[in-house]
């Protein structure tokens, strides 16, 4: 597996990452992760590769677009000097679009997030990127908002290429579940996953550093 | 792997099992399964088979001895006609002998558990069985407790092998992680184990039933 | 319009009509008749005929399926002598069968739906009767659950016919809203939604029963 | 309709237009506009007219009298730029003239509630403006309190003659229902209305901007 | 004063009785008797003749009518057998006809009011009777509830006239009151009084006890 | 009677006077006023008096000293400009020497007492004056505590007699009560009393002032 | 020390026992034994005597007279066959005769008082009996509440003397605490000790059945 | 016993001196002192020597190392000019090495901790001083933390060396009960006794200090 003995993990997103971390830490012994895919991973990095010391971090907001991260990026991100920054945003600069139109001053357009995305990345020197793009649980690409969070996916794909971070598709990590289940039977406003659904991220991750089960 | 489709697998057991779980049904959409390793079952069967349509129940109920099993047998095992039964007891019943030392009518005493366990056993009929061992995470096997749980455990053992049930030995599965890291950081109680511990018991079960991560 | 001086309306169905509703009684001088589309049909009648001394009656319940209704029929419903009796239902008796796919025991197939409704119906005599289709705040019409729905809303429909009952279409009256609107400003769960959808439900309502606004 | 294509509404003033609306923003999806006649307002706006993405905010705070909105206009009116703005206001200057007849700093007289009108309508430029008049559901027009809110309303009726306002006349609209209604079925303190009372006013408002019901 | 060594008095009635006493005792140290004129008529008759060693029970039960006055009317007074038995009733009987219209099974007629008073006295014999008029905190006597108070008021003077009870009449002894003060500054609903409003009623009974202030 | 048309009581002390009174103002319609003496005055001042417009303001806190008079004396009583100031002070600056003997820096002891209560009231003139004693429910006069309070009332009644005050010797209206009730029956603490024994206080109050119940 | 190797020890009593213990069992590991004097004597047995493995059972119940004691006799006391039984009860039987004088179908009196506890005793053999009297925190032997507590206190101690009883005069343990503190310091209502009274509790019990401290 | 007439003990340290004691002070009537070891101390202080008016002080704050001591000191400790001084600390920084490995920033290492005791003792000067040791209730000392915890204990006692402190091995003091009772009877995470517990540090203290039980 890629990560290796003694590195720090830092995810950093929105509720997603969140599901009610300590605050302001963000780890600890007990609940300190929250209970979504960063414990998740962090249980099964620690009972598989126990020896390996793997420090994992929290520092998800609920309801965090670029423009939030942004404003606490230097203290939450930059002075905590991770050897991997787990980057997954952009659910909420999609979903205020289409749950408040009119509150047009909400939204984040796909310019301002492609920017400040970058402006993000570049801050962080040292550590390996892993770039996550946000996801709707909706199995009809032709809806509106699907559509849009496939467009914001397609960013966080091109800066991962362009800065050659690690990527993970999570839209299409979803793709096995929707085609067995009904969105309502994974997340009730197909953007908050149940266990099940987080289970599919925690996968997709560590698939993607190598994990090996067994 | 040796569940299948449609199958439906039965938990039941004590708090480890338990973690918070719906009332009275013990199964749903959202938090309904708790917090513990049996949501964990779930998440990982559903994320990765989702195409089997694998049904999940969760009837643990915390401060459980096999003496309170046995009161709710019927109605919460037998009457559910489960095609998995999976059932891990005894740490109640030990561990009172040693934290409640004078309260000796509480202490379930080794025949009254390996008498009650091959009782409840015979009363379902039909079911593949899967017998979990209890545990103490506690890594000091002089320790009494865990000596005594150990005793625990092989009576469980003897039990599965009797009845040709698959067995899980949860004390060994610990023993990687505890080689690694202090019981305080798994369990404050050497009892209770965060999402790590859990991950442990995950994993054992899992493997035990050949599932495939990937 | 056709509500007469003194006569008193019956609304039963589930969480769309409950909303918060008083209990036992469903009715009163405050919030009484809960927060919901009946609250507003109640406010429009008072307050646009304040002489016809309506009597409206809120006997809701969240999470109702036609099985329940039954159970409660005579209490609620019969022993109530309403002059209209309103029945919207269906709902949850689709929604389990996707979000909650293997606790079949749950599911409420058609022809139980069918076979219930007309047990109900002929339990009330001398009521003008208005029965209203589920819905789905879902406008892609290939969704399965949107399917299913329409399938129960058909029966709903051919029932009215049978019955000479009053007929509302409430899944075609969401189509406006729902060609402006993206689902996610209007119901999070696509199921409950906010006072723009209940006033949607409000509407279909009085118009059917010749309400004049002005 | 008067109200435009894309055009903002903020209604400002008391508990009757605050009921409870989110803060700071008094705008959102789900309860954001709070349970009283502005969400009623934009509930049948959106529903009726569902493609004229009308906005709608909520700017009311319990117990304001104008001499608390003063304080807060610029923040809370003038910076948000509404195309149409809403006023009602005067309860409270009326009411504590009665209901603590001792506090006599905490009462508005007449001068200061017509001169602050004036001052605060002469900050807004490029609003369309309407004028609701204070009201106090109480059918007795000898009652003391009643005659000097009809005093207020008049001074609002004056101030939208000089300043081309639209102006509603909200304790006429009040007659119909209290001729059928005892106040004790509308208002238990005569000055808070259930959902009855905020329907008449939400038609009122309707009403002079031209909505179409049908 | 008429109220002699040991005696016990026992207040029954309805919200205003009660206020907050005791269950099911209304009686004890502190708070027991509640908040209101059975509160303050015992702090009066303790400090002012504290060697009477008077005892003073409340009964009151917020919401009650004569029917609920029917219904306990054996355990809680027959059964205490009181010295004294003080009866205010009737506000309930009277309001409900006003503020829920519609609701006509909740409406206590006059006929049910005499008649259910008179069988409740003839239960009751040994004890002084004190009879009080139900009372609205409304000066306008052409109100419609204030005239409908006023006939039960009338009752219930007859019947105290034909039993030989004292007899108090509230809505007269709230008018020096309410001469000076508008209704909003005793009781915001002109039924459930401040502080200010008790203290009538207390001085009304003790005056007519032939209570001597110094 | 004394007070005039009008006239502003200001009433400022410790728990006895505070009992729940609204901070900050410490005045207005409902509860305002506690649940206290300072309630029953202003109760029986507007239901005898109710044309003497008289305005009573509550200003105790819980807990208070003379030292933390001095610290709030400008704001609460200074600029409040009362026609008539009650101050009754000094059962916490005794207590304390007795329920936590060894917090010495918690004890105010005479010298500052009585130094203090003069410079408090230079800072007032031209209101009228009324000092109340402190007082402890406690008979036996032998006890330490209670001969240490009668030592402060003694210092307040001379501060009375230089400064032209009027007098009231708490202590002293409590011991007709006190002959025919334990203290157990009055106040449990022997400090905070129940209803009858703010009554007592109440009657000092009001006779001092020239109250004519009748 | 008296008290030998594996005998239980069962307290019974009011509230001075009960300081929140556990119910139903008052026994366990954590805090069920309450916060009072059996927590203390039971912390001091066991870890002075850790080797005698000594059962402490409380059973005490807040606000318990004789008349309570009876009624739960059997269940609480005579089926817990307890060796050691303490029994310390009286004071609520007279504090109510002071507190609630009127209430007198609430008090006990003396010849009940001791000749239900020679009933309860008579219930009770084989166990070893200590009679602790019931105290009242009054330094003033004049006071009659504290007189009436002698009283019962010496009932207590001849039904010591005539079954040969340990007795434990509670009154006297605390003189020379009082001899240095004022009530108010121990008990502010002078019948729940802190946690310096409840010591004093201890000392006197643990005395009296030969506890060495070193 | 050698502490004195008048003299102010202050006990400063972590969760195991904290227990819920009052903020910010520490001290006072009821259960000020919290419900552990320092609140034992002072009930048989005063209990046992009324006439010395000993006065205790807790100032623990729960999850304290020696660093957070050092950021408070000044002000709870110097400030204080307490007569004697309890320290016992050293339990968290020991616990965070094992409990959270990963967040070595929180470890305290043992050179810290001895160089910072020194400068906290530096800072107090006049105050007869108390070191304790911290504790792990774990009776295998082969345990890895258990031998971290005995070396700081070690520290401290050579602390105690160099400063003619008093020194108390609380590990030492814990042998007896836990040669007959397991760990999980005492503290379930062996980290936070029960009162058995506390009692054990109660002895240890009041032993060292001369404290004479009869």
């Amino acid at each position: 597996m890629e990560i290796k003995q003694g590195e720090k993990l830092l995810f950093v997103g929105d509720s997603i990452t969140d599901c009610g971390r300590d605050r302001p830490l963000g780890e600890g012994t007990g609940d300190s992760l929250g209970s979504g895919y960063v414990s998740y991973v962090d249980a099964l990095l620690q009972s598989v590769y126990p020896d390996r010391s793997i420090r994992v971090v929290n520092k998800g907001i609920s309801g965090n677009t670029v423009r939030d991260l942004e404003a606490r990026w230097h203290a939450d991100v930059v002075e905590q000097s991770p050897d991997w920054l787990v980057l997954m945003i952009g659910i909420n600069d999609v979903w205020r679009q289409f749950s408040k139109p009119y509150q047009t001053e909400s939204h984040i357009h796909s310019e301002e997030y492609e920017e400040t995305i970058y402006r993000l990345i570049n801050e962080v020197s040292g550590a390996k990127l892993v770039l996550m793009t946000p996801f709707y649980i909706e199995p009809n690409n032709q809806d509106r908002m699907r559509q849009r969070m496939d467009e914001y996916g397609k960013i966080m794909q091109d800066i991962a290429s362009e800065t050659n971070a690690l990527f993970i598709d999570t839209q299409k990590a979803f793709e096995p579940l929707l085609s067995c289940l009904h969105p309502s039977a994974i997340a009730q406003d197909r953007v908050h996953p149940n266990a099940r659904g987080h289970m599919v991220l925690t996968k997709a991750f560590l698939t993607k550093v190598g994990f090996q089960w067994s």
